[in-house]
């Protein structure tokens, strides 16, 4: 019982074990089975196609969560922004890389306190003036990758050029050294067909696959090279420009990459974190009122749709901030029934809860905090 | 200087008196001269209207901006669900009006705690069975409204009859109390133009107007008819069914009303909440990136829209989960510029951070908690 003390830690403060029924909605539900199957899978994959894997932690905000997958196999996690790091460092996780580039000398003392406190931690840059601001900053030495832009636009220098200068202003930078690349393409993760991902995976990574041989061919030893999500799996595993990949949502799904992954190997993952809700009113003919709403679910993905026997078919509308209305199913609807839903979007739902409720069954293993909810900063 | 004390108080709390440009983003920022004329503004017209004003702390889910909404004239603040309340009568909160029908007994048993411990605590309901429910969880008299659907679909009793069903199961219940009616149209509070406004309230509230009427008739004391928003304000004052009214976003304003009010005198109130943001990557030819996105800003409502002098014109996109993209403005833009933005829909908004920064001017003045934020249950 791998997870034990896990989850008698986690009993200790939030919460002990009971029915699922009892849990307050709206409610933010892991189905423990499914979740450790999901777990298990990608840590399989990664270790069958030689990648080191380091999860993104923006899906799930969340120590207890990021210690399976580093039980499981996972190298550390990936955080988004300073604060989640910070929030998932304080709760004990010691493997960190921050994805995205930071601005300003303020920052840049928050990363390197980080560092200094940190087993392993490690950050992109895509701009000479961060490297300047973080070698200022580091109290110890930094290990720095260079974010490069394949496409998305977001963030990370836009070609061989750009990424000579960055290169040249981290090895100016005494505390800093460079590790490693990073190229993330968020907008190839969600395109329906297998096909359609590698192609444009090929193409993309070309830009990740010239900075990198330039940089080699001045140089510089690149250990690292980071990227890759749940969606583009296996055709980073197949391209091999990557040597870590950062897949995320893998451990939960939801319903946008459901639909968008259906029937290939990347969509074998099951629904494992889904959103409990009540039925408070049911005094209209034509719907039922339950009690999760706009603060409850993204609202930037597909609607979130009723899992529940007897729900299944129902359609769900946001009404509200704090409610939601569901088409009347077939079967008798009573005020305090309970209806489960898959999510549209699975980060920024997490996101809007405290605790995650561990489920096995219809047992309530336990409560465990959302650390990093929130912490967007 | 009336506000001292619980700046005081709030400042020994999180953090001390600085600039605001010290302030790590993506934040919440509310501009104190603004909030407080808003704030003397809609507690100046409800004493003019003769209305009992009864804040709903939906929109900001924290403790400091409910005391300060009650030291201005309020009875009292709405919560939208038990767990609202439960934080904000934690930090001192203590007459809440709880504004949406529960359901089961669990949910009773929270209702009648809150009941025990507070000040003054009521709740509506739309059913005889939640009459049952919280009759029997009840450990001391608790004060219930019913709940009229005065158009909405949400929640409420849909007729006369039903309206008297539910009075009579509050009735037949020792340990409650009916003293009031409650009806709210949150379709009608975004409507464009006044008159359009005015005609869908004097239709809808008719409802209520008869629930009310046929329960008085049937001997029953309805002392409180609570409802309206900031869009209906004047709406409501001029029909003059409602006793109390329960504005929430007056405080703030969002992008949504001010858009729908403008010109009109319901929209007479600043944009007093902004979310800061800073560019953290500016290697794009056409845009800048952000570091406020889906988990910085509501996605339901319109867009955010920056404010920042320099930044009027910029369309703002949502890039991902943790960033956005500006188009440039005509002036150059640099890592580590500052933006603000007007949110969207300012209630989901707020439910994304754990903390509020107070500024005067560019002086960061106090940051308070949200207790409640993410307390949907």
């Amino acid at each position: 019982m791998e997870n034990r003390p896990h989850l008698i830690q986690a009993l200790a403060v939030l919460g002990r074990p009971g029915s699922r029924d009892a849990i307050a909605t709206p409610a933010a539900v892991l189905d423990l089975d499914a979740f450790e199957a999901n777990v298990a899978l990608m840590a399989e994959r990664a270790r069958t196609a030689g990648l080191a894997l380091r999860p993104h932690a923006k899906s799930h905000k969340c120590a207890w969560v990021a210690q399976r997958q580093i039980a499981a196999g996972a190298v550390g996690v990936c955080c988004a922004k300073l604060a989640e790091a910070e929030a998932l460092a304080a709760a004990g996780v010691g493997s960190i890389l921050v994805t995205s580039p930071i601005a300003g000398a303020g920052p840049a003392a928050r990363a390197a306190t980080l560092a200094a406190r940190l087993t392993d931690f490690r950050i992109v840059l895509d701009h000479p003036d961060a490297a300047a601001e973080l070698g200022a900053a580091a109290q110890t030495p930094i290990p720095v990758l260079i974010d490069v832009d394949v496409g998305l636009g977001r963030t990370g220098v836009r070609d061989v050029a750009q990424g000579r200068v960055v290169a040249q202003a981290i090895a100016a930078q005494p505390n800093l050294r460079l590790i490693g690349l990073q190229g993330y393409g968020g907008h190839w993760q969600h395109m329906k067909g297998a096909g359609a991902r590698a192609a444009a995976v090929a193409e993309g990574m070309e830009r990740l696959r010239a900075v990198h041989a330039a940089l080699r061919e001045s140089g510089f030893d690149i250990e690292v090279v980071t990227g890759g999500g749940t969606g583009t799996f296996w055709s980073d595993a197949a391209l091999g420009v990557l040597t870590e990949v950062q897949p995320g949502s893998y451990a939960f799904m939801d319903r946008e990459y459901r639909e968008a992954l259906e029937g290939d190997p990347e969509g074998a993952f099951a629904q494992s974190l889904t959103v409990a809700a009540t039925v408070i009113s049911a005094n209209h003919p034509d719907w039922v009122t339950v009690d999760a709403g706009l603060k409850a679910f993204s609202t930037d993905g597909p609607l979130p749709q009723p899992l529940t026997p007897g729900f299944e078919g129902c359609g769900y509308r946001f009404f509200g901030d704090e409610h939601g209305r569901l088409s009347r199913p077939a079967r008798n609807v009573r005020r305090g029934d309970r209806v489960d839903f898959a999510p549209g979007h699975i980060d920024p739902t997490l996101d809007r809860y405290n605790v995650l409720h561990l489920v096995r069954g219809d047992v309530l293993e336990a409560i465990v905090p959302i650390e990093a909810r929130g912490a967007s900063q």
